[in-house]
């Protein structure tokens, strides 16, 4: 894994969360980087989403750098506003950088006070442990219920040389489109123009963490950057530039199947295709009930072939359509043609099924070319035992 | 509880599940009831719906007898339609009316193709068995995985005597508005007309089963049915009809609480109101997606008065809203004011979490009228654990 110029990062633990375990970090840029963003749709929204939504608007979408907390997401609080702007100025003093140029990221608990001083009493350390080396020390700082570290990787051979592509995210539950208590940075040191930035961040995030679902769940703190620091001095062109975009895409697909494969208590990440309907929007319709149906969910963590309840979800999914027309297959075995049973050999899918992966197939065979791809996971007593009891 | 005169009900064991209990049932109104009649709106509907649909136009409406299978949705096999026509032909011929005038019910696993001889070879015993007394049996008969039987009750007077409602159904898992597998069957002596009838049952279950939810699937199977058979020879008219509308509303309303309540694995009854938003609309749309989080339904299993997640699901819920303007009441315990952290004593209310029924208020403090009511049940490892295995 290369790392693209002119990144560096550190993490520290500053009392935010009980556990002694990293909660603060910084991602800094020099120069500068172009952004894109996109946070949350939730009409809750926490503070440092609107005041990270002010300073790309000051700053005309200019970052020196991201700071973030975990264990706490400073929303539905009295004092968040402040909070949030006592840290980044206090983070913008301490990296001699303007304060809109610093844009702060919190995932944790909802309604309960974050004290300022642990963030900015920080920043000084912070600053000094910064190193284009420390990458995977933000990826595990920024980590809440995740159990894993989340990060990904492309590079982009262009003329002027090779670019580089990194991503890390935090995920786990409280995800689902529109979009997720994710957090996700991707950093690439090409020359990107901001219109083009913008268009990256779209196209991917609509392939990647807009078709994620953990529990269909939104949260107050999402957020996404995409930045382009133009360190490496090389300036991707047409099918180069188009080369970026899919890089770019790999790497979010990539942190995204991995936040699906790392949702609370899960054991499978499942992909779930559904192909040959009117349009995109209706195979999304599908694709996203059944990614969200606790009950093939939980047959999917069983190994249990339960086509009969993938087959309902997608006819509950609001999409139009005669159950005689589709086919369902499960690790691509046919388990239902034209919406009856087709004959398999249930123990030999049963074996498939505990694979840690799972694909399923929901395929219209009359229709069109409307193809969607969604990512969850299986639902286990796991996801109950973390949630039941997460703020104690 | 006193039953309505002119209905008999018998239930046997006709092999359909492997555990010998009860699986087939018939209830009989003498004379022929008019009926209001609701069915699932999934895409994917099994065939019995199809066939009972297709039996109240013919009948214009009438209903001598509704026989009801357990073990089988008997939903996407090749031979659906012909054993559902097989077995109400059988059942008409056994009671001696017309075959139109039999709808066919059946839950349970779907895809498995139902043999039409257990059906049609039970019904010469079923029939035998006929009681008025046998009301419990058959709300007994068509549980699946509902842990106690759903029965309620309620009488009206009018000018010319007493008139009598009952309800049974079953319910479960994979309930959710529009609608449920779910059956529920009501049933009256009151004397009717078909219009009034409709619009009985259109009230009722709207604040009823279209606001219920236990895991956001809706079934390929669900039925309510409310009849009228006029056989107490009592017309409640203008209050009285009123009153009897109220007493239906009433008993839907207690069927669709004891469905929350007994939702798979569920250990606690999930009240969820919503009020003082713009209309109606809205504040369903609040109180649906509370009721349908995930992360909302297990902490209140674990007794957690998260509330940020309420507050979360309210703002993804697609209604529009300043959180500035929202209280939350747990319990009657103000948690959240003005969309912040109420003071409140943490351990007195976690002790009163801990009651069988929850009661969630979202409380808009400054638009409307608008108000909704939803009810649901917490979720357990129990959840998983019987949907993990439900076919093995």
């Amino acid at each position: 894994m290369k790392f693209p110029t002119g990144y560096t990062y550190a993490a520290i633990y500053a009392g935010i969360r009980k556990q002694e375990k990293n909660d603060l970090a910084l991602i800094v840029s020099t120069p500068p980087a172009v952004a894109a963003a996109m946070f949350t749709r939730n009409m809750v929204q926490a503070a440092p989403v609107r005041l990270a939504r002010k300073n790309l608007a000051s700053s005309k979408g200019r970052v020196a750098a991201v700071l973030i907390n975990a264990g706490n997401a400073n929303c539905a609080t009295r004092t968040g506003d402040r909070v949030a702007l006592l840290s980044t100025r206090a983070a913008a003093k301490a990296l001699g950088c303007r304060a809109d140029h610093v844009l702060p990221c919190s995932t944790g608990v909802i309604g309960v006070e974050l004290d300022p001083n642990l963030l900015t009493g920080s920043l000084t350390p912070l600053v000094a442990k910064l190193s284009p080396d420390a990458f995977e020390d933000v990826a595990n700082a920024i980590m809440t219920t995740d159990t894993r570290q989340k990060i990904a990787w492309e590079e982009v051979s262009c003329e002027g040389g090779v670019v580089q592509v990194v991503g890390m995210a935090k995920g786990s539950g409280m995800i689902q489109p529109n979009m997720a208590t994710m957090l996700a940075f991707v950093m690439t040191d090409a020359v990107v123009k901001a219109d083009d930035l913008d268009a990256m961040l779209e196209r991917a995030v609509e392939r990647s963490f807009h078709s994620l679902t953990v529990d269909g769940d939104t949260s107050t703190n999402d957020t996404t950057l995409l930045l382009a620091n133009g360190a490496s001095g090389i300036k991707p062109r047409g099918r180069e530039r188009d080369a970026l975009a899919d890089a770019v895409a790999r790497v979010m697909e990539s942190l995204a199947r991995q936040i699906a494969a790392d949702g609370e208590g899960a054991r499978k990440l499942i992909v779930i295709r559904a192909a040959g309907f009117r349009n995109r929007k209706e195979a999304a319709r599908i694709a996203r009930a059944v990614a969200n149906s606790p009950l093939v969910k939980t047959a999917i963590a069983g190994s249990d072939a339960n086509w009969g309840r993938i087959l309902a979800a997608a006819g509950y999914s609001g999409a139009v359509f005669d159950p005689r027309d589709v086919d369902v297959r499960l690790q691509q075995t046919l388990v239902c043609r034209k919406g009856l049973a087709a004959d398999y050999d249930e123990p030999a899918l049963k074996a498939k099924l505990d694979a840690s992966e799972v694909e399923i197939e929901i395929l219209h065979q009359r229709e069109g070319k409307g193809e969607a791809r969604f990512f969850t996971c299986d639902l286990t007593e796991g996801y109950i035992q973390i949630n039941g009891s997460y703020r104690t």
